[in-house]
């Protein structure tokens, strides 16, 4: 259907709106483009959207990162784009039917349990219709991914012994069970990845964990006969029926109530995250390893680019870069769709090349390049504006605000329990002052070998996230001037305890030069300049030995001190 | 009775606990001394905190400021004093009755009816009971007060403007009556004061405004005629049973859900704060020369000190201090019991000298003086430490890491909403990054001659409270080291709108030196020095034309750049 059909079904049957969000069953996790209903009806293409439906028209709902490209994708006549916090929709059906009598149909494997309790605590008076047509005709890949166990050379612990741990913890709770509806946590729990997906190797599939520690896995084409067909999810649960069945409503879809029903069901949230998140030493050092190895491909780019950027494109770069990284044996694939943009594509916050918009370098421009991979041993994100040529003044002043903005937070050294509110205002506190901002997130955990983008957060909303030992997280402050130009500058850290003093402090995980021809120095304090420096001289000291004499002898020269 | 004994009476009614906040009717006000019940069975004088008496022990919660005064002025036998969060008691409900089987007494007067729905939710199995009999036999100061109004020269507007503010509120919510239970809010609308309390000039009232505009005020034992004892209060709020009445249960005594009934009751929440700490311009001007007056009396007793801290004592001080603001013919009271610490007594935050605990000032020590004063036109608060000879360099040196905090919060410029939360962790980093830190907030709005502390709030919790233009906030960092000293440096300034960029910035209200001889200058870097050298050069300049010659000189060696 289209989107004027769809509108033409909802006047039909007198409904007054349908959601959608954009994901499938695994509600957190990103999915395959031939799944992304929003962009086949909308044209939508960025990874954050919900869609609004009603006789009359579409709302697409997005954050202020997509603000330009929404609007350049959609269809205005059709389309309103509203970009504003994730929980806006709601926000939103409560100004537009003001006196709460509406009916709003959705597809419950796609809706957390938990939304559903929040919508009918707002609407009382509202009617919930479950789409059980599936009225749009949304279809799963048929691809049958590939389902790997990793080492424990580089997981550190196996899934045995984190099942053990989650035991006693389903057993607390008077649980019989768990049924673990985050594809994320299942990867971890179990040590499995798979090919399911092209910048994540993540295994979608729940588990179901029973008290005794046996644990079922259930996913859709995968080339592994011990992952049931979800199909068989229902009989399972029904085996169960009797027990209480413990589940984090936050990350279930809606569709399990309906399956499990709500009297057994005991939400006991998240039970499995804090472990996630908290990185063992083993994955430590893997991460450490994997940015090694990260640097050497953006080292061999970024001497590549210097003497060949002319004549080049966006998408030029994407295949170039993404190159050097799988040259690396270890790598698996990359962390997220790699974002190359130069001129005025380097404004659209997350932007990515396509052969419509694909932009040739310009000698005094800048590149953003935003990419990562995911190794054997651990996950890299790291983003660098390059100077094309010689920059433009502004460009270079702007990118050293960017800068000092950056270095404010990565030389922080903060108590336990710090919220990523907290961080996120020490780091625009320096654009701040020269009337700069951004409007994205100042960072965002990585998974190891899991989603690229995780708790903890650093941002103007993330109040509930809460920073302690052994976290890795993004720093990525950017400016973006729009038809005009884009910088971000981003780097990998983790927390560790600081000697002496319990404190926080982050150690830096990413090896790659900053370009200096984009930092005014004049601008810099001493702090900062001493900062630059020593942060060049850990990337040259680590990076040398992997380098031939031709990088080499470019390192030295990006790493000489300001 | 005394705390045994009502431990004996709970135990002989087989009541589980009794739940005692320090607060009367007005919830979030301060109480007389006689009215302190806390105190007179605890022996506990702070201003925060609740009792939970139990059959077997009584447990007083306080927070980070009191933790080493709670414990000096309590006996440990009968009292074990927790230190938390405020929200910290219901917590320890919870933990201390595991099966949430208990029953409670309490004083509906004396807890918000949204406590009571929070509690409620926490432990469905629990009981609670209405203490009636008045077990305590707690009772209200019988000084009759002198209620007076204030002068439209100094609030800008009318009580009648404010109220046909309030109205179309009241009717847009659909009620007929709205029961103000806030006396800081009430103050503020009616623009009346009283003399109740020694340091705060609110009247303690309720105010019924009805939706025609008419409002009666409720308070016992005042002057004034207009106001009708509280009593009347429930034959009131009758004539309108069959009506809606609006209310804010943050700070509604549950008691009103007792004598109205839940059913005609709407919680439409705070409709007055937003105005009330948004100050309008002839209040800011007021608090603009309320602050140059108070500068005045500062820096006479800062002279005075100079030359006469030999043998003086805290008491001593205090006398001196408060005597140099009753000069003023505009001062109307303390705007709270004034602060003198020296020596180990300063890191006690915010202890109050009393004739036990009274030091003398001794040379290479250091007096934190916190104080502060309602005048007619505004409300003054400001903490200084001053040297008394020569300080030790581990003093002078902390003061300038409190200093560069302090600094690193005031030429902040942000974003109109940004939270509390945010701005106390830019204020709280430079600390942070010496292993320094202090448990207490950062900054507190000021009342118009109402409350010294009122919204919005600057703090670790702070992430409800948001900044706009025209608000009135304190920066008061601090560092605490037991047993030997205590720092503090607190300025008032108000947000206000940069030109150009629409951000806030913070205009300095506080006109008073900062003592230089606690300055190691070698710490601070080229924009701190700036900072101060500019702070001074304003004070001299502003403050030279009040002061006699003697005072002049002072000033300008007080002044002199660093």
């Amino acid at each position: 259907m289209t989107l004027p059909e769809i509108r033409s079904y909802l006047k039909k049957h007198k409904i007054d709106a349908y959601f959608l969000p954009r994901n499938n069953m695994f509600l957190e996790e990103d999915i395959l483009e031939e799944e992304n209903l929003i962009m086949s009806l909308s044209g939508f293409s960025g990874s954050a959207a919900s869609l609004i439906i009603t006789p009359e028209k579409t709302y697409l709902f997005t954050d202020g990162r997509y603000e330009l490209q929404s609007k350049m994708e959609t269809d205005a006549k059709e389309v309103e784009v509203i970009c504003s916090s994730a929980d806006f929709p709601l926000l939103w059906l409560q100004n537009h039917f003001e006196n709460g009598k509406f009916s709003l149909m959705y597809n419950p494997w796609t809706i957390s349990a938990e939304t559903i309790v929040k919508f009918t605590e707002m609407f009382p008076k509202a009617k919930l219709l479950c789409d059980e047509k599936n009225i749009f005709g949304s279809k799963q890949s048929s691809k049958k991914a590939h389902v790997f166990a990793l080492s424990e050379e580089y997981t550190g612990i196996s899934a045995e012994e984190k099942i053990s741990e989650i035991i006693p913890i389903i057993k607390h709770n008077g649980c019989d069970a768990y049924l673990l509806t985050s594809a994320n946590e299942v990867s971890w729990l179990m040590n499995l990845r798979s090919d399911a997906l092209p910048d994540s190797p993540i295994l979608r599939a729940f588990a179901l964990i029973k008290k005794d520690g046996s644990v079922t896995l259930f996913a859709d084409n995968t080339d592994n006969a011990d992952v049931l067909p979800m199909k068989k999810l229902e009989k399972n649960l029904k085996e169960i029926k009797k027990g209480k069945l413990g589940v984090n409503k936050k990350n279930m879809p809606q569709m399990i109530c309906e399956i499990f029903g709500e009297k057994n069901l005991k939400d006991i949230g998240d039970i499995i995250r804090a472990k996630q998140i908290t990185k063992n030493e083993v994955e430590l050092q893997g991460y450490i390893e994997a940015h090694k190895q990260d640097a050497v491909a953006m080292i061999k780019f970024l001497y590549w680019l210097d003497n060949n950027y002319k004549g080049k494109t966006e998408l030029d770069i994407v295949s170039k870069v993404d190159g050097y990284r799988a040259e690396n044996d270890m790598f698996i694939c990359k962390s997220f769709d790699t974002i190359a943009a130069t001129g005025s594509n380097g404004a659209i916050v997350h932007y990515h090349p396509s052969e419509n918009t694909n932009k040739t370098l310009e000698r005094s421009s800048v590149l953003l390049l935003d990419s990562g991979g995911h190794y054997q041993n651990g996950t890299t994100d790291i983003t660098r504006t390059i100077a094309l040529g010689i920059a433009k003044q502004k460009v270079i002043d702007a990118n050293t605000i960017v800068l000092k903005s950056h270095i404010a937070l990565a030389n922080t050294v903060f108590p336990k329990g710090t919220t990523g509110l907290a961080l996120d205002a020490i780091c625009r506190k320096e654009l701040w002052k020269e009337n700069m901002d951004f409007k994205h997130g100042t960072g965002h955990g990585v998974g190891f070998i899991l989603n690229v983008h995780e708790a903890p957060r650093i941002s103007t909303q993330a109040q509930s996230s809460h920073f302690y030992e052994n976290m890795v997280t993004s720093i990525e402050p950017g400016y973006y001037k729009e038809n005009d130009f884009g910088i971000r500058i981003e780097n990998l850290y983790y927390t560790k305890e600081c000697e002496n003093s319990g404190l926080l402090k982050l150690e830096v995980l990413t090896l790659v030069p900053l370009d200096k021809r984009l930092i005014n120095k004049y601008l810099l304090n001493e702090e900062e300049t001493k900062w630059v420096n020593e942060y060049h001289q850990k990337v040259l000291e680590t990076m040398s030995p992997y380098l031939d004499n031709r990088h080499k002898e470019w390192l030295e020269d990006a790493c000489a001190p300001l």
